[in-house]
């Protein structure tokens, strides 16, 4: 293969690889340049290594060359959010405390990359535990603004072509926030779908482990060798997974309804976000129907709030007996605001999640897919000091649905804007097909008005 | 679809599900019906609770029927031999010391059952300890005859067709042999490509998980399923598996080289099984090349007995500690050889072994397979008080090779009789595709004989 090869899709990487027309050493080589082009400015690396990178490219290639099995994502180089444990990396979670830490053993998802033949290419940057206090990463769009957080390293390490695909994690809108900043798809498939063992807990209740790629097609091939039943994670589920590349790559069946919601905090959009966002409601036209907010929605999101600041609480305790020292100060505000939650409140906000569960899931019985934005609008400066406002994902995470975020829209900077999709829990198949339905839908319409 | 389900392969049933012509609940209840009719005189099943099967068979159905995800063994059932834990069944270990003993977590093999939507039927019975003192189980072509063992439920199960497939284990013989006393498929893929976290260990060296099935691609098909790297099972491999239905499917892209060594123990084999085992190699022609034993080939079975033995103690002296008075005189003078070698011997023992994989990696260089007998001929009577002689399995075995028993032969009581190919390490796939050659060749030439 000839060309830039990091502007090959995973997919065609790993086709071009199984063909033989392709060689991980090379794929990963030209990463690994990009990487050394770019990295003094993006900063997406925790830890990379390319001498390690480069002999498990080259394994990869052996193993074909031998005629030996190839998995599917064979000699693809993937990266890692810093919160997921890997035994030949370490995994420093953001923060000083675990700077000299090193798991013993790999994440389960790591497992699943080994077996599909995946290189790990390193770990990305992430914000402090996962929360908010930002890593030093910058958006490639523009390295004067944040790519969003916290799976910040995951969202720029793609978007800035260093490689193909990435791992994250959502506990409010960690993933499709800095998706929609850095210009990427991104993916937090249904609740369970991927297990988060060997992943850091900040919330038992909200984690969900989440993807970063070029293209729908890769976002759901990778979620589909990610995704695996195991029952030591409480949330994943004992039953088949949805085959996301399949729904990736279906043709809707007839033309899908999507739901708009007007909720009340969509006053925090930015004029060019909520503008692109009114110009995707007209190009759906018919498909498109619009609700004024349903109060239960709106209240989701002090829910969500509650059990987040309540179980971070739990989970960050034993850390500050022995680190309060090198803690932020948005780690330390969130332990204040933990504490002053009495367990009832706690009860009552998992009851509320519960039942909005059941307001979904009715929902989806009318609709395949609801529309809402992903961010505020573009990335912030780095000015700001924080990663943005994940108030446009925190109830859909809540309620454990599947969310997708697409860069569908620029802003006025001409900063990527993505607009999200919501599915049904368990038909992350219909959400992708439905997704790729807009999207083509939306290329047509621009194609028709040039 | 009509007629008696349990007739289907699981790969048809498995069709007929995903399109909607057969429900799991008709096809477990089918089985069901045919384990009422004939378990008084089989005695497959350690543990089954019809209520329970069924309802897993109508979750599959609801989740089908809702057009959730399905899975590879979407509502098709499943046997596993009962040293192989489940949180939601015993696992006794074919003794009465373990009678009690419910698992408080699914072995990883059950989590991928669980994932690809198969219905677990139950537990079938093992010989104690998955060592050598016989279940009760009987042959299901012949009351009076030892189904072998240990995997002896699981075979048998398999043969009277009370579930369509089943999982087994072997540590020298375990899957081989029982399926060929039954006249099953059995399959004993590379070492490590399952996972044995969760499997009763005797010999962490030796012990590996096998399948049963009625068609070639019944078995690979449920390889497929269970094949996962689990960093948990030191053998288990962190690269891609073969894909086995592939391989079981593909044509041979040039008429496959197989060998034959006559080894010494070969005086073992009874008339109507030599006499077979001429012909299919007469059948196969020029394809088959015979060499005489190499001496370290006969050496081999001592260093497995070795290895067994020593292990097998270790493992044992525990639980001999507190129920010395239940445990068969078998495993007694397991402990009693186990106790008489040396750590020299054991650690020279391990050394041979490794040097047999080597040893094998070079021969497969010239050929696609190496063919055996995959036991002395024809089951044996009950009244013998043993499953049978696993000389014909352990070399294999030892070096951890796949290894595959088909029902090619029938012995003079009409009785069958099953021919054994034994693969390269982690080419299992090249083992399946030259099995299904040497199939078709013969069942060609058995037409062209008629």
């Amino acid at each position: 293969m000839k060309g830039d090869l990091t502007l090959l899709s995973a997919v065609q990487a790993a086709e071009g690889m199984m063909a033989g027309r392709l060689t991980s050493e090379a794929l990963v080589s030209a990463y690994l340049a990009r990487i050394d082009a770019t990295e003094n400015t993006v900063r997406a690396w925790a830890w990379l290594d390319k001498d390690h990178a480069l002999a498990q490219a080259r394994e990869a290639d052996r193993i074909r060359r031998a005629g030996g099995a190839t998995g599917a994502l064979h000699g693809v180089p993937v990266g890692l959010k810093d919160i997921v444990d890997t035994v030949d990396m370490p995994t420093q979670r953001g923060t000083p405390v675990f700077a000299d830490r090193r798991a013993h053993t790999d994440a389960r998802l790591v497992e699943r990359l080994r077996e599909a033949g995946a290189v790990i290419m390193g770990k990305t940057k992430t914000a402090e535990f996962a929360y908010l206090h930002p890593a030093d990463t910058t958006n490639p769009h523009d390295s004067t603004r944040t790519p969003g957080g916290s799976s910040s390293g995951s969202a720029a390490a793609v978007a800035a072509r260093h490689v193909p695909l990435a791992v994250g994690a959502q506990t409010g809108g960690s993933v499709i926030r800095p998706a929609s900043f850095c210009g990427t798809y991104g993916f937090k498939p249904t609740r369970g779908v991927i297990s988060r063992s060997g992943v850091f807990r900040t919330s038992a209740s909200l984690d969900q482990v989440g993807v970063f790629g070029a293209t729908l097609d890769d976002i759901a091939l990778l979620t589909n060798v990610l995704g695996c039943y195991d029952q030591s994670d409480p949330d994943s589920f004992a039953r088949p997974r949805p085959d996301m590349l399949h729904g990736a790559r279906s043709d809707a069946p007839v033309e899908p309804d999507i739901a708009w919601f007007d909720l009340p905090f969509h006053d925090r959009l930015d004029k060019d976000a909520a503008e692109g966002l009114e110009q995707v409601i007209a190009a759906l036209g018919p498909r498109i129907e619009r609700f004024p907010a349903a109060p239960q929605l709106a209240g989701l999101t002090d829910v969500h709030k509650v059990i987040y600041d309540y179980e971070i609480t739990k989970n960050m305790e034993p850390i500050e007996a022995d680190f309060a020292d090198q803690l932020s100060a948005e780690v330390q505000a969130a332990l204040v605001r933990g504490r002053a939650i009495s367990e009832a409140q706690y009860t009552e906000a998992l009851d509320v999640k519960s039942s909005a569960n059941a307001f979904f899931a009715s929902h989806f019985n009318d609709f395949d897919a609801i529309m809402a934005p992903s961010a505020t609008g573009q990335a912030l400066p780095l000015s700001a000091g924080n990663t943005g406002d994940a108030i446009f994902c925190t109830i859909w995470t809540l309620a454990g649905l599947p969310c997708l975020t697409m860069p569908l829209l620029v802003g006025e900077n001409g900063l990527p804007i993505g607009v999200q999709f919501i599915g049904a829990v368990e038909e992350d198949d219909r959400l992708l097909r439905t997704a790729a339905w807009v999207q083509n839908t939306l290329s047509q319409a621009g194609e028709e008005g040039d």
